[in-house]
């Protein structure tokens, strides 16, 4: 058994710092680097790139929508064309550093407002799809399972990868449970654990997102890294083809 | 003979425009597509690269400063290693659209205070340039002959483009004579296309500069090009592979 | 009989021009300044309220969203504290070229989707409204009729000038005809001056809003005025205190 | 014997915390809050400007250049003018949270490269000094001594206070020794509290600036204060009008 640990990295700015990306980067197998738009910037991505190089990680594109004041958690009316040419200006951006950097970019994980916007709009998921398929059809697109952004990578023939959350509750339906309603969120660290390694023996997500914006967090990262090993899971970014799974 | 002409396109900004990229398009034979820095967006780069396919221009990068209130006009203190990321940062971003619609990004060409900047500086030249060849050794670098940043190509054995300037008075020494003094910007389209000419013909620059940002400059660049053909000298982009002039 | 005719100025940033200010200064008698957020910027403030202070426009704050891109168009999920928060911040640096500039702000009149956000929403249209109460209670509110903010401006006591289009239809309960309905959006000359006669006449509104981005629009505006004034109607700035209507 | 401590604060911007303000506003007598350019945003002003009025320390406006990415670290090449109209929007828009909320502005600090620029450059400091006296004569204005902001500050009846460095520094002469110098920057709290101690004797300067960006720098800004009572020197914010020094 496997299964990825996605993380977002590089969301820092300029003189601001964010995160703890060093502990993270020991831990994850698949990072996603903001693209300058929420958070990041051109120095902050080239430094990002090449800790993942060296950590060995699966470099991502984490882009978000045009509010860094708001960290890109703040829906914005962009239309689906707009959506689409955004995510392509950053994903580009980053492939850059990548390309120039002797790696190779391997996935699009989008970010805040513009994640949730594209899990549930068609037509903006569509466009952003798209932009992700016309730059490269390889790279593989991370997401919420059942979303509209999940039809629109299979009607391009673009490959999805089902993301479930360390610290989220989740419905007997498989969704997750609404942040406002008591228990949504974990906060313990066994309870992360817990959840960490039932979802992945469930099957149905082939990445597991976990935080590092505070060194707790981070620290959450390292202990459910340690216990899906010690339960003989291993931790390996998704292949480039769609492995089975069996529920 | 054979000369290249160039221009800014591109440059306008969410709902505000600039230039008349129309006009210049059906014009020049390089165009180069301001990157969101200075000028353009997501958006509006999308539809520059669009209207370049379509008038079968060469494209390149035009990368500016951070600095979108000053038009990337003015001078600011970045190290040599931001000047290489914000560079890096821009192409790629522009890349990425370029890509994804099918063309191929043919050369850069720095804008503004970054441009001058790149001229003087030995150690920034040499960080744009290194990031310009790590992207992809193929681009064309256009700018001022005789510059840090033709040295800092030569170095790296980037191909470099010298570029000329059609509204601007040269010295004897070749070099350009400073804007204070009087003269030495050419206002007149007659002075205009006869430094054209002159220019092209002296065969120490591969490429001239034409402006598009009012009506009557477009109209300048499209009475320049006439000119040209018109004196047996062809508009083409530069060749991949440097041409030997004889002056 | 009088109405107040008030257009937007100032929305140009750094390189990038505007519409038609002074032909609009010439024309109406409220100007709204854009504030540097969904437009304008230090140095086109400055410039605007010196045109102003020439013409003897009665000046106004013109706040909007932080999304420049989009010019303030498109709405965004900002809390009710943070739009308070992003209007009194606005208010305040136009408020402080108005002062050193010996002039007196008179009003404020939301920009674009922030407009139309604090029409709808409660929470957030007392915010806001505290926000212009709180900086100084002399403050006009200009606004659309009937809504949430014209609520939350009586609630604090705060004078309310109500806002009519006159590129727009009204429907028979006196609410703006929706975009997409087929004759929402008057085009002709005659149309608008027909329209603004009838608005002014009903004694519903105390300002008229017109454009300025369009040469156009500029023409219609003057034309406007023109048959006003030629109708027996004054153009003048809302009095302090509200003046009675009879409908 | 007394003297103003001073400290930046409200650099945070969205979601990116910076210093420790809390501890520094139980420190210091001055504070200067960043208004939005080189750092902080309408949110985090408010609470700043709320934190001040509850600490009872005066309060400053600390405007920088337009470089958010740069921390307003970076000289950029504004023009005289534009360095007037961007100081001028910066301390309106907080003089409007601190008018709303019911303090009172009492003095303007330039911040990092702007400052640097003020103290060298005759026609941008008398500029700069320009905005400040249109807005508010009663602004005192802090800044080197002998520089060319001082002169202007004079020129113009404006009360200019002196700023000393607790972590710098000072040649023979009175001025700071170059960064780059062996011994320039003070690091151990022994020679801060020392410096202090000294430049407060010395009389040459009102205030004297301590730094808050690490929970080690606000604890020598504490350790700094302790010392100058126990010395016996009173920290208090400057007097509207200047008392006389004797050295």
């Amino acid at each position: 058994m496997k299964i990825d640990l996605n993380a977002d990295v590089g969301e820092g700015f300029g003189a601001y710092e964010w995160g703890s990306d060093d502990i993270l980067l020991q831990t994850v197998s698949s990072a996603n680097i903001a693209c300058g738009f929420h958070a990041g910037d051109p120095h902050t991505m080239r430094k990002a790139v090449e800790a993942c190089l060296a950590a060995g990680t699966a470099i991502g594109a984490h882009p978000g929508l045009p509010d860094r004041l708001g960290f890109g958690r703040r829906e914005m009316a962009v239309s689906s064309e707009e959506a689409g040419d955004i995510v392509l200006y950053q994903i580009g951006a980053l492939q850059g550093f990548v390309n120039a950097l002797g790696g190779r970019l391997r996935h699009v994980k989008l970010h805040g407002a513009l994640y949730h916007m594209a899990a549930k709009e068609e037509e903006l998921a569509l466009s952003v799809a798209g932009a992700v398929h016309a730059l490269d059809p390889q790279l593989l697109l991370y997401g919420l399972p059942g979303s509209r952004l999940a039809e629109a990578a299979l009607k391009l023939g673009l490959r999805y990868v089902a993301e479930g959350f360390t610290d989220r509750a989740y419905a007997e339906d498989g969704s997750l449970v609404p942040r406002r309603q008591p228990g949504a969120v974990l906060e313990r660290t066994e309870e992360m654990v817990s959840q960490a390694l039932s979802l992945a023996r469930r099957g149905r997500f082939e990445t597991l997102c976990v935080h590092g914006d505070t060194p707790q967090a981070a620290e959450h990262a390292r202990k459910i890294a340690e216990s899906l090993r010690a339960a003989g899971i291993a931790i390996a970014p998704p292949e480039a083809t769609k492995t089975e799974f069996v529920e």
